[in-house]
């Protein structure tokens, strides 16, 4: 009882440390106070689309200041944002507005396009661009004291290895626990200042927002991952901490060059997906101060974290769990916390998801005893640090944004001209990988209709970068096809891309 | 739900970070896992005393390791401490057992006689000396891997301004989320350390424990406040942090003279009453990071502290809630978050006691809508910064140990030749306060026999050090005695002692 409600922390925030830094964006910076007299706007304005309490509201944002307090805005108005990906295609896109029942749509004006296209699917959808918005009446809005941690806060949407994409709930107390879990491993200063280049509608830019609240810390958004303007703001002393993913570390590196990072730069927090062990030992020898990760939207971000004393003895290791979460290796025989067993990764901790939306299947299958199955492969070695080995088997990691081979597989096999089709993902030097088909004909047809076919269907980084034709798949005695096979096929065919 | 646990703490933070500084004493020094190596052989052994789980223990101890250990064990083996101040007197310590139904004590050696003194009032009383603790033998323990939020973790004694003393209850989640609302306040680096020369059993002290653990921090433990040792630590820059009282911080800098800090040393964190003006102008001056909190038993410490960056603008103000926490001033007339308006401090957080142990009528009068009523005077500014202008009217707050006028008077009272009597504080330039008497007397008894009265029944520390005859109290219309025209009596009739 004591614990249900936490005092509405953007609210709070700006009472404790108003004149704080809040954000930057460009030449552009805002106090807390500052900040806060925006999201009231925002709140004000969304507030008179007569909107329910409690219901989703689907936003199509992207890094940029007035997404920042429309998110926050959100919050404050009480109802559930989903965070919708703007690299989707349409048709992906309107299965989400469907899936979560998404009456009210915000969406940047750059988007425009895209979001006429989605109202012809989504007949019943009303959609506001944000300078739409801005032209409205505002209302004074009665924002509340307090967060109830169990209300569902945001709703991202994940794939699985098979079947539709799901929207996994997090709630007040998901992020805050995650922002309190991440303080403790890590640390927390004043003078902090967090860089987001990462995209605000995946989990990993989202919580550096509610961190930013909770800590009384800056956020220093970036639209886009600009190697040289991100490694001349670290090396100016500015940003304390940066999330990225190993391909963006590897961009870092190169542009850097002989250059030195400044000693208040303290954390380079990488997250999606394991990092190439030559990445993580040029850093070690240059004197970076790598802390990885691991994690997922289910986990509303970081969950196991290797200390900063141990990123250097137990380099390839993800690390030990956040101090309020839990981490067990589930194997077909039993269950244990360290003995070097390999089998699926299970975690526990107050900012683990309660569910996936409208899924009692999935969520049956996904939880038992409060142990949220994350179906990826590791093992804890005698000390208890874990180490991935495979995420979720079959799943392609390209520049940060998780691909499922199953959906890719789904849209390939209802082109009329193919037969079977298995994707895998392939080394790439830009984007750590990307996926691969392998496809067996019914009748002929080229690279660029499959490319077109796809694109038309998916969003444009889930497109296959190589087509290649196979008379069977691989498959094992219950013919389930050995993706590792195609793998070391696709490693064998190809230079990595 | 989710909430309702926490992994087992002390295990949690072995099974991070084992390797890290725990605590030092003199020359010695533990790692997280030599504490709990230790931590488990006591509670192996304080398991075979049949204890109960859940049951509620006494502790009588003092500041030194095998202390810290004792604290440590009883929460893995799941019972409830009772920590007794060691410098009450027999009949209040009896008084606590008794009230809160203790069946076991364990106590350090050197309080022996005082317990064989306690062990004739108390007749069912087990007692164990932590000497005697060694010689049991040790039973294997299986520990918790989580503990409960809810579950009351320790209990220590306060008193009002009438009645007998009362068992404030701090759950495990009092203790974490005060932990955490000071870390999100104060920062967190991996290189703090707390030094603690306060003492263990009261909530200054135990908080600091609790505190190491779940932040990964070492503690500095010091048996008694030697200004001299502490301020060279301070000087070393090992020490980080330290917790003090105005008299500690008065003596401080008497010793510290023209010496300066440690660049390291960045919190002096200073609660246990309003502080001198004079004193933290001094502090100021001399650019000593004082950092000013407001707290008490039932909020398991700080609860309201005043953020570095106001520490200067803002002197004398107690500052603002902590970030789980709320403030609120109530007038008879209303209550209010700012506007200057005196009245009642009442607080929420989930740091906040669950209630007084057995004691419904104070709880219902204590709490309402999930306030705490504190007793104490304030308002709060423009702003929201709190300013504390009473500690509960009549409460004498000498060398940070709280004494209620009702309990001395009690006992002065209960002398055959006093017919009416009145304690109040008057200043003190080591103690900050201490009591002074305003006797009626029916026959005549000298100071050396009251204060040998008083020595008998309570602690040192509370016995009068002034008595002043007097004709009669000042009373009002209502024959309410006029505390404040004491105040100004004594303050005329006494240099500050």
């Amino acid at each position: 009882m004591k614990n249900s409600t936490i005092p509405n922390w953007l609210k709070q925030r700006v009472y404790l440390t108003p004149d704080r830094l809040a954000l930057t964006f460009q030449n552009q910076k805002w106090t807390f106070k500052q900040l806060w007299d925006n999201v009231q706007q925002y709140a004000g304005k969304i507030q008179t689309l007569s909107i329910v309490k409690g219901e989703q509201i689907g936003v199509l944002v992207k890094n940029d200041p007035s997404s920042v307090m429309i998110i926050h805005a959100l919050q404050q108005v009480g109802v559930t944002t989903v965070l919708l990906n703007n690299r989707l295609s349409v048709s992906e896109l309107s299965f989400q507005i469907d899936d979560a029942n998404i009456q009210h749509l915000i969406f940047h004006d750059s988007f425009r396009e895209k979001v006429t296209s989605i109202e012809q699917e989504c007949s019943v959808l009303k959609t506001h661009s944000i300078s739409e918005l801005h032209s409205l009446a505002f209302s004074e809005i009665t924002v509340e004291d307090t967060f109830t941690l169990d209300d569902v806060c945001s709703i991202m949407y994940t794939s699985g290895t098979t079947g539709n994409p799901k929207g996994v709930q997090q709630t007040y107390g998901n992020h805050w626990w995650s922002a309190i879990g991440s303080a403790l491993n890590m640390g927390l200063s004043d003078y902090d200042r967090w860089l987001c280049a990462v995209p605000l509608f995946h989990i990993s830019g989202y919580s550096i927002l509610m961190r930013s609240v909770i800590y009384g810390i800056g956020v220093s958004l970036h639209e886009h991952f600009d190697e040289k303007q991100i490694n001349q703001e670290l090396q100016a002393g500015s940003t304390t901490i940066i999330s990225v993913v190993s391909s963006m570390l590897q961009r870092l590196l190169v542009d850097l060059d002989e250059g030195h990072y400044h000693p208040r730069f303290r954390c380079m927090l990488l997250g999606g997906g394991p990092a190439p062990k030559p990445l993580l030992e040029k850093c070690k020898s240059r004197n970076i101060p790598v802390v990885q990760t691991y994690g997922m939207t289910e986990t509303s971000s970081q969950i196991v974290t290797l200390s900063p004393e141990h990123s250097l003895t137990k380099l390839g290791s993800a690390g030990k769990p956040l101090f309020p979460c839990e981490v067990m290796i589930q194997t077909s025989a039993h269950s244990s916390q360290s003995g070097n067993r390999e089998g699926e990764i299970l975690v526990k901790g107050p900012n683990v998801t309660i569910g996936y939306l409208n899924r009692d299947e999935a969520n049956e299958k996904s939880f038992s005893n409060g142990w949220f199955h994350t179906g990826d492969i590791g093992y804890l070695d005698d000390e208890g640090f874990l180490y991935v080995l495979d995420r979720r088997s079959d799943l392609i990691i390209s520049g940060g944004e998780n691909i499922y081979p199953a959906e890719l597989e789904g849209v390939l096999l209802s082109h009329p001209r193919i037969r079977e089709v298995a994707v895998v993902g392939v080394p790439s030097t830009k984007w750590g990988e990307v996926p691969c088909a392998f496809i067996v004909e019914d009748e002929d047809c080229n690279d660029i209709e499959l490319s077109e076919f796809c694109k038309q269907r998916l969003a444009s980084y889930k497109v296959p970068k190589v087509f290649v034709r196979i008379d069977e798949l691989p498959r094992n005695a219950s013919q389930k096809v050995l993706r590792r096979k195609l793998k070391e096929l696709a490693g064998k065919e190809f230079q990595s891309i």
